[in-house]
């Protein structure tokens, strides 16, 4: 029997999906449930291969169900059962799980039973890397969004009225009722355009003109908001990150307050997987790291030099010469912080300690390396 | 009879929707009466329940009808009916009330007279949040803005001069007039794209496509002289909201103009009503808050503590520990002033003596929870 | 005879045409002149009122013919004969008066030939309000709009080879030759999308659909770039327009130039027509204004107080009493700066000196108001 | 015999095609080679002259196989052969070279072979002036457009699932599978709307309208974005390439790190070929240029004076006299910093000794040409 075999890769797969958002595993289904899915409306296709699209089917969704129980008693263990249970993530592994045999259960056609299987793809959702900032752009603008929205609301129903009452004479296949009227405003609102409804009076195509125009200047005030929400919330987003890795590289923790403030404002702060390549010989480069985690190696001629947590490299390149004089790779997960040339002198101009003591070091560097 | 119980709340109706801009029942009967009117437009949808659909109507209508009449009165007894009947509102207002009326007296067939129902949706406008930072925006780069418009009118009449000579003779239908070229080019310069008038000779398709490109140009201008502008105005209310509250909270009361202006760059106003549960136990967090009016509750365990203007919360995020130690619910409508992680370490930096303070209350609350 | 009459009605007209770039009567004959253009192309509308459509024609262009010849005459009175010539308002000039005429002389068909009106458009150019600032951003921020349209052709030409390849055999009709698809690719990349060529194979609506998304692509550059060129352009063009003007105010004259610089990016410039209401008493404010040039009167009770060039007004609003006291209007064309409340609080931190002598005088105009 | 002639010609072309990117020759052979390609597909046209087209494109193939061998042999010579081939360029060159014989060479039909020609383009890539930059931008706010991207994926995928739900049944034809709904997703999201594929039932329209909006916050956002990262990018280049420009001016080299911080982020390198004029003499002015590298000339009355490294000229603008005295102009490549009239005026605030030296050379200027 296989029973075994099969406990513990199940308990292994326990303690991988109940920690995380989302396993490797949880991508590889999501992504073929939802090809699966879209082969079984193509009639032909479907008719071809029906065996293996149900099977995989059937797979995906045992796994969700799987998954959402496992995390369901890995949260009662914790106490957050409730917790769990109405959040979003929550929300979204049990209509995963359940959405499916629910609708089959009820007697809907497979086929369209198994549509419900699109539900998946929300399992993504907090997977995606910006979207707490995204989020916070929108919920920080929210004011001026939504009064977007209601005068593009507007608009559409003064528009939709109007354009009725010029053309339903005309069109009465078309502009028959307001709610198609309705229809045309938002495609033409929205430059989509059709085309399937066209106003043809010569007062009608005027009205429609100007929601053209209208639609335009909706989407610049738009676009407007979102840009101004999103740089202020970058700037906010960059100095979060660097503060908290900047406080921890001792060549800055004998700064002041002030100063790191200072600081923070001119590094940026980068991630890097193990064996990447962050400087490349013979490449020119324009700006200098601080390793703020993590382990880097400089491979001189002859010899390998590993900086830890603390040290920085590349300084070169600030100093004057801007060829890179050796490769640097990473050796761990590695939190480095950049500092850009453009900085690096405005910095060398407010601290000049700073800038001493990466001119001394250099100094030394170049002078072991004859 | 019901005379006398229909008088007090006609009173209450009265005192009600005299002074504010609307009432709930207002939105109630704006929503109510376009549906209707929509509905009616509908023939066979509208025949079904013509009976209730035209009550609706008179009902929305006399509404509105009243609660003019009740604003003209109010605004007479304050010596301001002039300034009521000419200003937006009261034009709002007076349109309609009257429009409809008028409509039916003059012979209008019902069916179109109620169209003019379509005037109710103007009285959400003055209720639109973010509508005068909008209209700000809008008059501050009115000069761009109107210059972007004349070049596109301009773009829009050598285009369909251009496409008619090239085209009139191919496509008399489509093309025929320089009136028919303008709406070809309207409907192509705003990207739109109905599909009902396109140019097909080689020369036509070249200078179409022309205008494409020019308005893709036309939405980047549009949109970067808005970007510009908002950007400037949500800079410009966040500093004056804030400035007001500010110099309300006693906590900042002694610093001189300087530091305040300072803080006020750094401070967020946050307006919320009550029973809002402000911080939740156990989340993480990144800001503080400080009580510009209102009240706060605190839920210790065992006890609830309450904090009135000028008091602060939530500083142990920004000294260390980001898990939130306790719920904290309005307990009235309440004006919060929010400090960001981010702005608390430049302020550290800058005014010493307000972060000792902030420190120096966080930890005698320390030893108090102990 | 009429000569008589005309001639200095002529003579007016000579120097009125001459200096300016625009008279009134010229936006009208451009106006009208474009109007009739329109009506010649529609048949029947032209047939019923011929004889006046063409009249007002001739009439336009023996306006125009007749400007032309004034200017000449007034540049090579100046000696600048070639200068204007050359210039873009030159040519503009010269093709407005000339290409009616010519076409009409080498034999084309009127209705074709009066096409050409389509040209005196061009004469509004110079007036468009923000144009010289439109221009500098283009100018300013050609390299990266140059990078973005290059992109975009790469895009176009690339994608409409593949769709020929993809779609010809199938859609001979539409996709027959690459000049066919590149039709379709700047249609689709453009997001205007017609409609009258569209891919039929799964690959082609594959590509197509890439196409789509670069061209969400291709529009948020554009548009990214444009909005950071006007941002700085908007920055640049208010500090100069400030500079000039607050450095001829008394009340500043005694700052540094440091001060002055500090100021100028405080405040804002406005143009105002005489008989302007700029502050309207009972309504409320949150700014003053200082006069730059002109002359501006103030309300009060029972008299009229006239301030004139270095006076300043409506300070009550940032002292504490938001509702403005008296109505102020311009009595000549007035050069106003104008400091919002926001910005006068920072320059009371800033320069306090300045603060105490708005303040001063504030009491002093109480006082004496009493 | 032509040999000896070939030689040296081919000798030229081997320097001028190894070290540089693209040569001038290079840009004709992509134009001509891509014209013909594109005639090839217009069967009439390409009849009449298919000797013709066949001939340049045999001679753009053998320029590009001519141009990739040399480059090969170029690389090999300097050791970099394998770094060269893996490069972008090298990939691209070499593909241009093979791509259109192998295809023929492996039996493809000739009309379709040539059509790999459209390859060609892609060597323009590396001579986009701004390209380095758009790259950075793109790479520094992958994140949030990486984010966009998924949101719009996932709105593609769920929508089209509901669409297919609700109008398949209605519409067979176009809404008869997931992957044919998909494409009307994909079409309206972006709002191109072909009208090809269009929902007809009312939920359908519903769920449309609501796409149709979402396309635009997409927009709105992926815009928001790159304007944000642009506005970065720009500043940062700025600072770069004036920095390197202003340490070799000797006018600011006596000036220490923070003062040459301040004057760089004020001025702006431009580049200018010999010949061109720089200053018209009569124009009005509002800014004054270094001199970095190069040289130009002045064309005062009856001499002209030369400026070489160093030195400055157009101060008068900036000292109170818009009207420009001379023509300037470049005598050979020159490059030069521009200081702005706003940004001069705060120069001189803070730093007054820079302001004297322009003030003394410009008043001794003023006397010399007395």
């Amino acid at each position: 029997m296989a029973k075994p075999l099969v406990f513990p890769v199940l308990a292994q797969f326990v303690s991988a999906t109940a920690g995380r958002n989302m396993t490797r595993t949880a991508y590889v289904a999501v992504t073929l449930g939802v090809a699966m899915m879209t082969v079984l409306t193509i009639g032909p296709a479907y008719d071809a291969v029906a065996h293996w699209v149900d099977a995989v089917l059937w797979l995906c969704l045992a796994y969700f169900v799987f998954e959402w129980l496992v995390r369901l008693r890995h949260m009662r263990q914790r106490g957050r059962f409730w917790f769990y249970q109405l959040s979003g993530a929550g929300l979204v592994d049990a209509a995963g799980a359940l959405a499916v045999p629910l609708a089959l259960l009820a007697g809907v056609q497979p086929k369209t039973a198994w549509l419900l299987a699109i539900l998946w793809v929300l399992k993504v959702v907090p997977g995606i890397p910006g979207l707490r900032q995204l989020r916070r752009v929108l919920v920080q603008e929210s004011g001026p969004l939504i009064s977007v929205l209601v005068i593009f609301l507007m608009v559409v129903f003064l528009a939709s009225v109007a354009e009725y009452f010029l053309e339903h004479d005309v069109q009465p296949q078309t502009f028959g009722s307001v709610p198609a009227a309705l229809w045309w405003a938002v495609v033409t609102l929205t430059t989509t355009g059709y085309g399937d409804v066209v106003p043809i009076t010569p007062l009608g195509r005027i009205v429609a003109a100007m929601v053209m125009i209208s639609g335009l200047g909706v989407f610049g005030l738009w676009t407007g908001i979102l840009a101004t929400g999103f740089a202020a919330e970058t700037r906010r987003d960059n100095f979060l990150k660097t503060w908290e890795t900047v406080s921890n590289v001792p060549f800055f923790a004998n700064l002041g307050p002030a100063a790191i403030a200072d600081v923070t404002q001119m590094l940026r702060t980068v991630d890097l997987p193990p064996r990447t390549t962050i400087i490349r010989k013979g490449t020119s480069g324009d700006c200098m790291y601080f390793v703020a985690a993590g382990e880097v190696a400089v491979d001189l001629p002859g010899r390998k030099v590993l900086l830890g947590e603390g040290h920085f490299f590349g300084e070169m390149a600030l100093l004057g010469n801007t060829m890179r004089g050796a490769d640097v790779i990473t050796t761990k997960v590695a939190r480095l912080l950049v500092l850009d040339l453009v900085d690096f002198r405005l910095l060398m101009a407010r601290h000049p300690e700073l800038a001493e003591t990466i001119d001394a070091e250099a100094r030394r560097r170049q002078l072991e390396n004859q």
